[in-house]
């Protein structure tokens, strides 16, 4: 029936029509339908139109053709109720789209005014003309091979994880990654205990006790995760850390605690969950090498290139030890198969031609600009009425304001002024002690953004 | 440390060695380092590599620097135990690649020697030379809205469902559709009930046993569901059918029982989940319009690109009643926030281009001589012995050869005699009613492979 759309449309309004009135009774059971040729004149079509039409409720069972004597309303074809009504409003869902039309500080977007759409259209157009029937088809849950190997490659030399490419599962994005590692994780485990660092990531805490986690948050300071909080009553299941850039306060964990975090895991038999979502822009010094490095067997490692490259791209990885492998294979498997292969061969050909290693160099100086404009700004407008927190990393800082409550009703404020910050206190739980902390992002924002913003602060705050 | 890969690795093997080193305690507590000078003439590299490593050293907490003195390893800074040992061996997964080598008829294969790949190729640049940098941020969990316009416009047109975009929720293939589906729907439900078709693909089983429910298998005969064994002890919170095409067995859902089972739903207040997964491939009349048409506030609708473009896409949808639109869209973000941007863009205008009603048209033909063939070589060789079933619509037919069982040996010693074949019990759970038929994918082979599979089947079988 693939005719061109517009005839298509005839045809099937005409169909529509007859089984609406069947469906609803108003041709009711035994009924016969007009003769076809007295039907396209009161319609005004053509007779074959109709012919089709009336060709396809028979073929659907809701009209029986008698040869010779036209065709008839089937028995118990229609429906009782009032099933087809019209569908109801909409509701609205909670996710804020990035605004551009005002100062938005939202943290954990790269610069994309600058990703390499030219780079990218080509790599896509040369893996489209050179991909073979087998790689169009059902790939392997774990991930294309191409870029598995690269990506192990990346993850020895710069961040000092121990991998090869079979320890390696490509995900959509960390959010996947965290549900992948979870279910394995928690698969068989009555009432898991999963402990994360406070304040954490909203989101993963909800992804985490979605997966039957039952949640125990452990403080974090300076220098980290306070391992010395680590809970003694039960063993927990997994501790998830973001050692590299506790996310949102900034600390990076110290090598003591690294040690303590390995030296518990090991005791109690759990697992090091470490999310190491923007470990590339270290601004001050060299980058910290991954925990997974000290301890493969007890980490699983979660990478992303969204805070790299782009969110839209949608890859991230996660790095198992192998007891794990096999249980998140399958996962990743009921979960949505695999990634999309097109995507996957593009970004290993992006890295193996040396253009990821050259963008990571570019933004990062891109960044460190833009945090030194932003720490300049604060500094001029702020002095000492603002401390600031983490900025030696990542593409985000945290300011304090000793005395200010950043309820919804101040933050509604600042947004009609024009600057939306966003505060800890989302990321905090039930604790209120970040209640005067806001989330600065700066990847996105010029300095010319950056200097209105911080201004639009200074008037509402001080 | 951006620096090029070849002179990085010299460094960070230094660095790799240098903490090796006093994790495993080989350098305690306290030693010092030796001077930049000496270690470099040792290790014959330039006095800068040795500085670089130390200091990388010195950031991450292993060694202090004292001022005028040099550099000792920190305290407590050591492993006590064996946690850096080498990785094991890696667990084999049971995920079986389509075989091209010998005459694989695994279902669900679209023949991809003819997906459009230069057509895709171009598409994904000029998306790339045209997307903004909104485009390139985090997106809507429900999907771009350009995709979603065009997949309504299809299936109002083509499949007779009654939806528009806002009703869509673009989503990682089928697999991720029903793992979306389901939680949306179990949500706070304790042990809710979900009637499938018996037999079924094997995963949807496990799928939905994973989220959490009890599984109700209903039979079915070549009618398709039997909606008269549907459960009254109890309400269903869903019934999953494959109305269109019944997975394996290719039956297509009576009129009578697509009406009985809107009743029954309405009745029992329960959901339908409808798999239209590879509706467009109807060979004989028009293809049956879509059970969502009837009643879209009780049906749940599951379409692919999986089998009419290639599964390496990754791209389903849902069409959701207003009622769940809320709860499916916070699952899609808690899975994966959303899927890749670039590829929706690109399947958007591919379909607003005609290019996917022209590639349908295209293949339905094509299938459709296939189909043929297989027919004749399947009664050329086995005559009254084949017995087959659903082969009016689809990628696949079943053949039932009375007297035989299709035994794991028996399938090897199929396939060591080069060919592959997939039985029916695989996804009949408990019930051995199918030993004796096998599912027959048409989709990928050429002519050639179908007779030579067909004639080896019958040399092993006859």
């Amino acid at each position: 029936m693939m005719n061109e759309p517009k005839q298509m449309h005839l045809q099937e309004k005409i169909f529509l029509l007859l089984r609406q009135q069947i469906l609803d009774g108003a041709l009711s059971s035994g009924t016969r339908l007009l003769p076809s040729r007295v039907m396209a004149e009161e319609l005004g079509v053509s007779r074959n139109t109709v012919l089709v039409a009336v060709e396809r409720l028979v073929a659907e069972g809701y009209v029986v053709a008698k040869t010779g004597s036209g065709c008839y309303v089937n028995d118990n074809v229609a429906l009782g109720t009032n099933a087809t009504a019209s569908l109801g409003a909409i509701a609205p869902t909670g996710f804020m789209p990035y605004r551009s039309d005002i100062v938005d500080f939202k943290s954990g977007l790269p610069d994309l005014s600058v990703f390499p759409v030219k780079r990218f259209g080509q790599l896509y157009r040369d893996v489209m003309d050179h991909i073979t029937p087998a790689e169009l088809g059902y790939g392997a849950p774990e991930g294309h091979i191409e870029l598995r190997r690269e990506i192990a490659t990346y993850l020895q030399t710069y961040r000092g994880v121990r991998c090869d490419p079979a320890s390696i599962l490509i995900t959509s994005g960390t959010t996947q990654a965290i549900g992948i590692a979870g279910s394995a994780l928690f698969e068989g485990q009555s009432h898991p205990l999963a402990v994360i660092e406070n304040p954490i990531t909203v989101d993963i805490r909800r992804i985490l006790q979605k997966l039957g986690a039952e949640i125990y948050p452990v403080p974090t300071d300076q220098w980290g995760l306070c391992t010395s909080a680590l809970p003694s009553h039960k063993a927990p299941r997994c501790i998830y850390v973001t050692p590299s850039h506790q996310y949102p306060l900034g600390a990076i964990l110290s090598a003591k605690r690294r040690v303590k975090l390995i030296e518990y895991a090991q005791k109690s038999n759990c697992y090091i969950v470490e999310d190491d979502y923007d470990s590339e822009y270290r601004f001050d010094g060299h980058p910290i090498s991954a925990v997974q490095g000290l301890c493969p067997k007890r980490v699983i490692y979660i990478g992303t290139f969204s805070k790299t490259l782009s969110p839209a791209l949608r890859i991230g990885y996660l790095v198992l030890p192998p007891s794990l492998i096999a249980g998140a294979r399958q996962m990743k498997w009921l979960t949505d198969l695999h990634n999309s292969v097109f995507d996957q061969l593009v970004l290993a050909r992006f890295i193996r031609g040396g253009h990821y290693y050259r963008h990571l160099m570019k933004m990062k100086k891109r960044y460190r600009s833009k945090r030194d404009f932003l720490l300049a700004c604060l500094q001029q407008h702020m002095g000492e009425r603002a401390k600031i927190i983490g900025e030696n990393a990542g593409l985000h800082l945290c300011v304090q304001f000793p005395g200010v409550v950043f309820s919804k009703n101040l933050l509604d404020n600042l947004e009609q002024a024009g600057v939306r910050v966003y505060p800890v206190w989302e990321h905090a739980g039930t604790d209120t002690s970040f209640d005067d902390t806001i989330i600065l992002g700066f990847g996105m924002l010029s300095p010319e953004k950056i200097d209105k913003g911080i201004g639009i602060l200074k008037q509402i705050l001080l």
